[in-house]
Formats: C-alpha cells, structure tokens, sequence
C-alpha cells in the first residue's frame, strides 16, 4: 500500500504542471515545445483525475451501470485530445495516437505487467475464457483496419474520386459494425456472461478508506474534463513544431507520445495490479482498453469527424500502423493463450514494442 | 423435430423455382436478373436432394466408403456451377465463389451457428483436437492462396509472360499438393484416427424412418446433379448482366450470392445441430465445408479449367479475397482455439463476415 | 541404437567428401556444380563433428556453462558459411540461407518429425508450456523481419539515400534488441525457469559410453570449424555459376540447399528422438534452432557484417521470404498450440514447405 500510495501522490504532484502550461500559453508565450511538454504532462494526473471520479460515480450507481459508466468514460481523456486534434485538422495525428493506444496498451502495458510482475512471482495464471475473448475482439479490431488499407491498396487503378468517396462509406459503414459490436460486448460482460468477468473489472482499487458523494464525483469528472480539453488544445496546437524542433516524425509524436498521455494513470493501476499477481485484472485493463479504442472511440470519432472536423475522418492507416496493429494482435493472443505468463513473456512484449517504436522513430 | 421438418419442407418448396427458371429462359425470354434469381433460388433445394442422395448412399456402402462420399460429393453442386462458370470464360467469378464460400462457411455459417446456439447455451464446448486439426488444414489452405499472389506482385519487375508461365506451373504444382493433402486427411478421418471424429460426421440426420433403396439414391443424385447443371447454365449466363444492372460489382455476385448458393441446405443443418448443442457436428460441417472447397475443388477446378476452359484458370486471387481468407481462417483458429463457444465469438464472426462483405460490395 | 549408429556410421562416411571437395578444387581445378555439390556435402558431416565436439565440451563444463555452449556452437557451422558468403559479398545468399533455416527447421525438420513419430505413435504429446514461448519467440522473429520490410515499402516516395540510411540504422537496432531478447532467452531457460526445460535440451543422446578428454573436445572443435571454412569458401566460390548452369534463382540455392547443408547432422538428432516419442527433445531441436538463427546468428551478421562485407548487411528481407517465415511461424504456432501431434500435422507442415519451395524453385 505504502508504494501505491506514494506513486498515487507522485501523480498529483504533476497536476502542477496545469498553471505551468496556462502560464506559459498565455503570459509568456513561450515555444512549441515548452508548450507541447508541460501539456502533455500536466494532462496525466487530469486523467486519473477523471478515472478516479468516474469510478467513484460508479460506485454510487450499482454495479450494472457503474460497469457501463467506467467501459464509456474509460477513455475519456483520449477521446477529449483527438477531438481537439480533429477540430485542428489533424487527422492523420488522431489516427497515430489510436494506433498508439492499442500497441502500447497490449504491448508496453501488458508487457510491463508480465516482466515485473513474472520477476516477483515465478508463473502468474489469468483466466484463459476472459483473455481469450479479448484476445478475439482485438483480432476484429484488426480487420476493421486492415480491410480499408487492403481495399484502398487495390483500387489504385481505378479513378482517385471515387475511389475515395467508396472508402469513406466503408469506413462509416465498418464504424456502425464496431460500434454494434462494442454494445454487444457490454451486453455480454456486463449481462449475460458476466460471472465470467467478476473480479476482474470492478474492484480496480483496494477498498477505499471513504467513496465520494455523488455531487463532488460529478464536480471533479466535469473539471478534470473540461481541463483535459483546455491542455489539449495547447497540446495539440505545439505537437507539429514539436516534432519538427526534435527531428522526429509527427507519426511517431502520435503513436508514442500522445498515445501514452492519456493512459499513464491507468497504466500504473494496470501494473500495481500485476505486483499483486492479479493477472486478470491487469490483462483486463490492457487488452479491454485497447478494445474500447478500436471498437468505441475509433468509430465515435469518425462519426463526431462528420460534425466537428475540416474533413472526416476515415479509417485507412498507413501501412505501419497496420503491421503494427495486426503483430500486436498476434503477438498478444499467442501469449494470453496458454492462460499464464512469465518475465520472459514481458520481455518479448516489450521487444516488439521497441522494434514498433523503433520503426516509427526511423521514419524519414 | 417438427422445427426440423418444417424447414425441410420450405426448402423443398423451393423446388417449384426450377420449372419457373425453366420457363422464363425458354418460354418468356426474361431479363437476365430474373434468370439469374429464380435459377440462384432452384439451386438450393436441388444441392440439398443431392446432399440427401449422396447420404442415402452412404449409409448403403458402409462406413468407409460412404465417408469417402460424403466427403467427395459434399460441394458436386458448388462443383457444377463452377465447371459451367469455367466454360463461359468466367474464372474469376469462379475464384470469387471459392474464396465466399470458404469465408462463408467459416464466418457467416458458423457465426450463425455460435450465436444462436449461444442464446439457448450459454456455453456450447466441442472437441479441440478435431477443431485444431481443422484450422491447420484451413491455414494449409489460406498459405496456397497466398503465396501464388506474393510471389505474382515479386514479380512485377521481371518479363510479364514468363511470369505468367511461371506463375501458372506453381498453381497447377500447388494443386497437386493441395489434393495430396486432401487424400491424406481422407486417410487420416477416415482411417487412422476416425475415433477423434466419431459421432461428428456421420450421423448429421436423426435416425431416419426409411433409408433409400439403392436405385432410388443413385437416380435422385444423377437426376438432381443434372438439373444442378441446367440451372447453373442459366445462373452463369444471367450473373454479368444482373451485377451491372444492380449496381454490384461482379466479385461481390460471386463472394456473397453464388457461394451461398450452392450450400444454403448444408448450412442448414450446421445450424440445427448448433440449436441442439451439437457443435462439433456444426463445427464439422463448417470447416470441414471450407476445407474441402479448398484443399478439393479448388485443385481440381484447376486440372479441370485446362480442359473445359477457355483459358486454363491460376490459383492467382485478388488481395482482398486473399486478406479476406486469411482473417477468416486466423479469427476461426482464435475462436476455436480455446474449445468453446459463447454467442458473443458468433456475434464476432458475424461481425468479420459483415466488413468483408461490405468491401467486397463497395468495390468500385 | 543400431539404427542411430548405423546412422551415425553413414554420416561419418560424408567426411569423404573434404578430400574431393580440396582435390577437385586445387588439382583437377573442376566445375563450379561439382566444387559446390561436393563442398556442400562435405559440410554435413563436418558440421556434425562440431556438433559432437561442443556436446562433449558441454558434459565437461558443467550443466550452466554447458547449456550456453550448446546454445552459442549450436549453428557455427551456419555462422562459418554465411560469413565467407558476407566476404564474398553475397548478402542475399545469406539472408535467403538465414530464412530457410528458419522455415527448414520448423516446416521440414518438426514436419518429417511430427509425420514419422506419428506413424509410430498415434498421438505424440509434448510440454506446452516450454513450446508456446518456443512459438512466441519465433513471432519475435517473425516481426523482426517484416517491420524493415514494411518500413521500406511505404517509403518508397521519399527520396531513397535517406530511405536506405533509415533503414539501415533501423536494422542495427533491431539487431540490438534481439540479441538482447537472445541473452534474456538464455537467462530464462537456463536460470529461473530452467525446471521447464529439463529433460528436453541437456541430453540429447543416449549416454555415451565415454566422454571425450577436454584436449580431445578442443581439439575436434577447431579442426572442423577450420575444415568447414574450407568447404564454406569453395561452396560460395560455385553457388553463383551452380545456380545459373542447374537453372535453379540464387535465392532457391540459398534457401533451401545451402540451408540444409549446415542443420544436417542436427536434423536426423531430431528425427531420432521423434521416432522414440521424444517430442520435448524434437521441438526443442526445431524451434530452438530457428529460434537461435533468427535471434543470435541474424543480427550477429549485422554486426559482423560491418567489420568483413564490402557492404553492411540489413535485415531487409524479400516479400517472399517474409511471408514464408511469417508462415511458418503461424503454422508451427497452430501446430504446437494444442500441446500434441498426430502423423497429419507432419504432413501439413511438410505441404507447407513444398508449396514455398515450389514457390522459390519457380521465381523467374
């Protein structure tokens, strides 16, 4: 407890980062990447700000909408900084960050949770039903973005305008099938099958010493938002100056840095759990995080894009998010499906992980 | 049984499309999209005789030689219509209807099967190693589609006609092997380890109240495999014309409708059995449907094609028929992987079935 | 035992072949077919002399010191070939021999296995544990290979100096993470969960009626990695002008001849042990040996490769060869995952290897 306890207040401690960056946004004008570094810092402890009262509201709920209220707010935070990508017209830097979330939720985080977690206990077992459903989700999460490349890819001979208006009513099509299955996922987990999820989902954090009442949980999830939207748009107004300044590629600002942004307080949730040898709780953040990005806010977003955005937004990746994707994918299922995991598992996550990263640094 | 019977007797019903196809082509002269439907519509009862057929006689011939032809007569009518789509010249409306009706076997057929099954049984489990065995073969054969085409887009720097020439050897040599595989998994089921298939292959009907004299089965098969035929003729003559006049690309006629065709009776009964928590006998019917349109009739339309053909046909298939076979066969090996079925990994399979389907019909 | 030592007794006979290999090049000065089939075979027994040499170094020093000396001598052989081959400036022969080492060891070797035990033994069981980290590591491998691929292909717009020192730089440090995986795989099964392996990769013969002298073991070790230089120098010499007169591509000769001549000896220890039930031991032979050349030899020749090539060697392989390796490794992980084998797996596996040698036999 002591660790997670100081790791907790490591967190808040960055919420100081929040006057910093309205600082240096509005008074002293300072560069893009002063402006883009102390954004993306500062909107980690607004993140689990945000987790923290939406659990604290689920637990005021029940347990059935509680279960819904953490799978749709999940990834709140991510979804408030792509809207604001969007907004900007960078499309092509949301569709980066949503790669980024998957990889490195099934690979970085659950690589992390299996390496350091199989250092302290020599063989670590999940539920095999569970790991394996998410394991399938993620496989369809997969094709939902390899089939639009695979389609683009071919019709290159064909004519460009029509060509395009085809993709994107794919796109918006393949959003309605994802979305449909996303609800039928809750359906199943939170319904029908969920005994098989008991356990893994709910109790995230050791009983806490007091619970929320409804109208402060309501207070912070609202505040913390709204300050994630305000630090993103500084966020995503420096990221293009950012990643010329660094000499890296916008790709690759996207899919590492911002990917892990919104996600850092879970993260740590994730890996406590694994210290713990709580396997199942820790794959179920992982691989149902990513789950929720693909089937969720993926299409949520090409359907807000229609309203929001300069130009909607489709669903065609470059090809490296694609690989990427699709060797996370696999890589993920061939290791959750023998139902346990050792150091050495972690370290072979982690591996591909920085062979991914590695690719995306490299591009010229 | 009265459910079973009831759909039994619809589907006879249908038989009445065959004299109606018969008079539009003849008498009436019909737009090609009526001849395309009524003759599309006649076709499923008439597989469905000789489906029956060919069990009647095996039931005749004993256990070995009747597996041997269930197992060979289990796709004549997908067979028929191929060899006539051949003659007309049309190898890639053939290509196009192996790849649906591999995809549909495995994903529409058996996402049917896990979802309503699953909704009656909230956990339907089968035979892993029949299952295993059945995903490898089904892997065996998304590798012979796949690597024609890899080794046709390589290629693409060197002289065209020697490519062509060499890429027509490795078809006809992969074909060989394909068949050699099929003849080996013949001897394996049948043979060496029949126990592991027990009670999955044969009995897919209740026990009847009458087997079929010999001379009955063998008329009814040849009768039904004639009109087949016929139908066929006018199905293959209509399919052009009924693509341009309903707006459909010619490979979504092909992936969607004529590959469900010829095997909506078998379909039929997967799903019965699926009803009555039969999954290995669903399962059996689906991929052991699949691998045989693969690992059987796909060869020997090849050996065939330099005789009936216009021009001899490849095993060269577009990129997204071969990403379409491919995903089917990684998501059937994820989901069966585990040896069981909720209705969610239906509702997943039918999920996949879904996006393919629609970027096969938004080809431009 | 009398057919391993009959066996053993043929292999011995090769030796030979050294003398003809050293006379046909120096004194009748023959042609470059008859140097580089010579040479070639001469190589089989050679490398199984180091093999032998490096075993009974092992027993000497101990079961730590020992495994790690199997595990670093294990592909010497392998090594010693590809690096007169870098001399030479053939780096393509030597990726296409890295890749059908690869693909030979898991489709041929564990195929030839899985069918001849399996005829002998109607189902072969094996520990799934120690196999699933086998599969997952050759995924690594899988990765390693197709991201440089991938990431050159969507390059192909930017300017390709740049291009190529980007993808130069990306293979040195993907050869630093694997070989960093390499050393971690080494902790792993050699320390902390070394129990896993017990029994599968220590004794991979019979006891021997003696141990060699450690003088007699250095010695044997020396003078067949001198002697298998030698022939590795001639075989390179000829491979060029072999290709051309038996109208075989380079890429064929490197991925399946010269692949096989230095895993010779090492194959039929594998095939014995299947024939005694002892799939742990074959597998571990397999896999490990892939696992070994994809992990430790593949980027020790990118390293080397800077000190001894005209021109540094990368990890940018052919589509071809990628997609074979991809296969293999899907198909094995399909194979292994259920933790048995039946003789029909085998010959799925060799089918495999057929149709991607049917594949590189006919690349115009």
């Amino acid at each position: 407890m002591a660790r997670r306890l100081s790791l907790d207040n490591a967190l808040w401690l960055l919420l100081v980062f929040v006057p910093v960056a309205i600082v240096l946004e509005y008074v002293v004008h300072a560069s893009p990447v002063a402006l883009f570094l102390t954004s993306a810092i500062a909107i980690v402890p607004l993140a689990g700000l945000m987790g923290k009262a939406t659990e604290m509201l689920a637990t005021r709920v029940g347990a059935g909408l509680g279960g819904l209220l953490n799978a749709t707010f999940g990834n709140a935070a991510e979804l408030i900084i792509a809207i604001f990508a969007l907004r900007a017209g960078l499309g092509e830097l949301v569709k980066a960050s949503l790669t980024g979330s998957i990889i490195g939720n099934v690979l970085l985080v659950f690589g992390l949770c299996a390496l350091f977690g199989g250092v302290r206990h020599s063989r670590q077992a999940f539920n095999r039903t569970a790991a394996n459903l998410g394991a399938t989700m993620l496989l369809l999460s997969a094709v939902a973005l390899v089939v639009p490349a695979v389609f683009y890819l071919i019709g290159g001979a064909s004519g460009s305008a029509a060509l395009e208006t085809a993709e994107r009513s794919l796109s918006l099509e393949i959003s309605v099938v994802l979305m449909v299955c996303y609800v039928l996922a809750l359906v199943f987990s939170l319904g029908t099958h969920g005994h098989l999820f008991e356990g893994t989902g709910g109790s995230s954090h050791e009983p806490e010493a007091s619970v929320w009442p409804l109208r402060r949980s309501l207070a912070v999830l609202f505040a913390s938002a709204a300050m994630v939207g305000w630090m993103s748009e500084i966020l995503v107004g420096g990221a293009g100056e950012t990643a010329e300044t660094l000499g890296m590629s916008e790709v690759f600002i996207g899919v590492i840095i911002v990917a892990l942004v919104g996600n850092a307080a879970e993260h740590s949730t994730a890996l406590m759990a694994a210290l713990k040898d709580k396997m199942d709780l820790a794959l179920n953040i992982a691989v149902g995080s990513s789950v929720q990005i693909a089937l969720f806010v993926a299409p949520l977003l090409v359907f807000l894009s229609y309203a929001v955005a300069p130009e909607p937004m489709d669903l065609l990746f470059t090809p490296l998010e694609i690989v990427a994707v699709a060797i996370a994918v696999l890589v993920v299922g061939q290791i959750s499906d023998d139902g346990e995991t050792h150091w050495m598992e972690g370290a072979l996550l982690l591996a591909v992980y920085a062979i991914l990263g590695l690719a995306f640094f490299n591009v010229p």
